[in-house]
């Protein structure tokens, strides 16, 4: 079965076929179209670490990617980190998925070839590769004509970096970043600046702009009481930007081991929850705003309440299937906006990179080999990430 | 079992036990205070319909009661109206009842008795009450000290008309508007106006207000594209009401056969949804502001995604167990604020009767005898009721 996430979203029972006309929906695998890429050039030959199943076992791997078209950029990369997303993924919590497949968005590297018509990158540029690597209709996507204003992660043409159908791929679909080269259209590249190390800009593609975006979105500022809940690769960065913009952070983690780096952090509290309705509930109606980076399913209720009247919540973590739960009847006593959030534009992913080196802003990571991959995945569910395992590279 | 529907939700696994804490979870029977009621008064006899079972079957009870307190008025009811939470909660929809039980929470009537503390009513007064007939830290409540500016309908300590745990009731639970007289504390009463007809003034106690307090709240103004999905009582006052507001308003309906009732209301569009994915499709970040009163568990991706990006959808329909599920990458996708909203306070249910009466803005209702009350029901919930069941006092 040729499934990729996006079909499953399509097809799933829960979500109903809603996806597809409502946007975060694209099939690519179903056009026939080039799209205006040009296929004169040769695959190129890659190596990788890859799934063959389900069961988060990583081992090495020989596949081809696309040939560089015109619009694109050939990326040596040099670190890719490990986000929770890419387990979700292999594990088949967001459907079925086709096999080999190397997951990995937050990839950072050197520019080794560019298409003619690329202006923006040259040849020995830093820069950084997240969640998208392409659209089918990029000169509708720069004119900003098709997703609204909302950013490229809403197109239903964008196509997503890794497990993704897209019909010029020889694997059938896009392989991500635990590799050692991508080749993605330059639209969808940013450039990371001289002073801010490759290592620690990895994370920022991803988790950095996921919390930076929603936090930026409702305009979060000095001496507002923001709450982050999931204090893993995605919270431990909205605490950090949080605490640069000058709010007042109160951090929620089922981690007592963590207390003191999140302290170190700036943030004003860490509540350590083992019993949310129990341990959150003097918090009720508290806090300005609220963004859970939890990523599995959870009982919102005490965590939604914790914010004040007509104030914003964001889920930015996503579950098993996407799907959350919750009482009507508490959301209604508690007034909030309760929103989700998706990643972040390119605007937004180059602005995160920007506003993370000139504040000194740096996700907490651990270097690992790719042989180390397999490992790691265990180690980010049994909650002993601090707080990115970052590949290197040159391992792979 | 000494169950009642607050007492469900505090015990719900769906809800967890965090509404105890979140608000709207007040379980009233298991305290012992009087509260400053006086209990010297004898019970008052009654007469109603009550339901013996979860069958939706009603039949003649006689009942008693509470005293008439120093704070409290006594109402000789002249009609009361079918509200779906009347419905929902004899099925036990929304968690196991006590029976024999008489629900309505939509009452108008004339007041017959006052205690000696009540200033703002005298006997005679043309009078509503709504889905709450007391609190028990009154005096708290009137300095707003409990609810934190929500209203009542927040404070832990509200009784609610029917179904809800009171000792000082022969009957262990409030009993509703089905019946000839009601005693309520007066804080809860409104004033209807002589202008009203009370046969249209009923449903506004419920219906009228759930659909006024978040139009208000989200300030619907003239020239807002305004969707109603569930055109039922409550979806049929709300269509009225913002297009008094200067609301451009599309309704969204499962019945073909009220496409002429609502354009006559005034709606722009009337569309007849079997299909939601779909016909709600060509709506995509259209509208403004969506409220939905559909009173079921339903997929609510493609009503929350037709509004605006950073635009509010308000869900004011509660289905079974209150639950609802939703896709949290549809809702990223739409960046909607998703929000739910519980009646409104007594100054908006004053509010909602003064605006439909000084705007000529009337439920349709059709006049039942108690007797019809069981076939009532049945039609409800067939969808053929226009728009709300009014039960004459008199036949009761």
């Amino acid at each position: 079965m040729n499934k990729t996430r996006r079909d499953f979203v399509k097809n799933s029972a829960i979500l109903g076929a809603t996806l597809s006309t409502f946007g975060v929906s694209a099939v690519f695998g179903a056009s026939d179209k080039n799209g205006g890429f040009d296929p004169k050039n040769a695959n190129v030959k890659c190596k990788g670490w890859a799934a063959f199943d389900s069961s988060g076992v990583f081992k090495p791997w020989e596949f081809e990617r696309r040939p560089v078209g015109d619009d694109d950029i050939l990326i040596d990369i040099k670190y890719a980190s490990i986000c929770h997303s890419d387990i979700h993924t292999i594990k088949g919590d967001w459907g079925e998925q086709i096999y080999p497949q190397i997951p990995g968005h937050e990839i950072v590297g050197l520019v080794s070839q560019v298409g003619k018509n690329v202006k923006n990158f040259k040849v020995g540029d830093r820069v950084g590769v997240g969640c998208m690597v392409d659209n089918k209709n990029i000169a509708l996507l720069q004119k900003d004509a098709t997703t609204g204003g909302l950013g490229e992660q809403y197109s239903n043409d964008t196509i997503f970096t890794y497990g993704f159908s897209d019909k010029r791929e020889s694997t059938g679909i896009t392989q991500g970043g635990y590799s050692d080269k991508i080749v993605i259209n330059a639209h969808f590249a940013v450039h990371i600046p001289q002073n801010l190390d490759f290592k620690l800009a990895a994370p920022l593609l991803c988790a950095g702009v996921t919390t930076f975006s929603p936090l930026m979105k409702y305009k979060i500022k000095k001496g507002d009481k923001v709450g982050v809940s999931g204090i893993g690769g995605l919270g431990h960065m909205a605490v950090k930007l949080a605490v640069k913009m000058g709010a007042e952070v109160t951090a929620f983690t089922t981690s007592e081991s963590k207390k003191a780096d999140i302290l170190s952090w700036g943030a004003k509290e860490v509540v350590v929850v083992s019993e949310p309705s129990r341990d959150l509930a003097r918090f009720k109606g508290v806090l300005d705003y609220h963004i859970s980076t939890i990523p599995v399913q959870f009982d919102v209720a005490p965590y939604v309440s914790s914010v004040k009247p007509f104030g914003t919540f964001t889920l930015v973590g996503m579950g098993e299937n996407f799907s959350i739960t919750q009482s009507n009847l508490a959301l209604s006593a508690s007034r909030v906006n309760f929103t989700s959030s998706l990643i972040g534009d390119m605007k937004e992913t180059q602005d995160v990179i920007n506003f993370c080196a000139d504040n000194k802003i740096y996700p907490n990571v651990e270097i690992i080999n790719a042989s180390d991959i397999t490992n790691a995945y265990k180690k980010v569910q049994n909650k002993e990430a601090r707080y990115r395992y970052v590949i290197d590279s040159a391992s792979i």
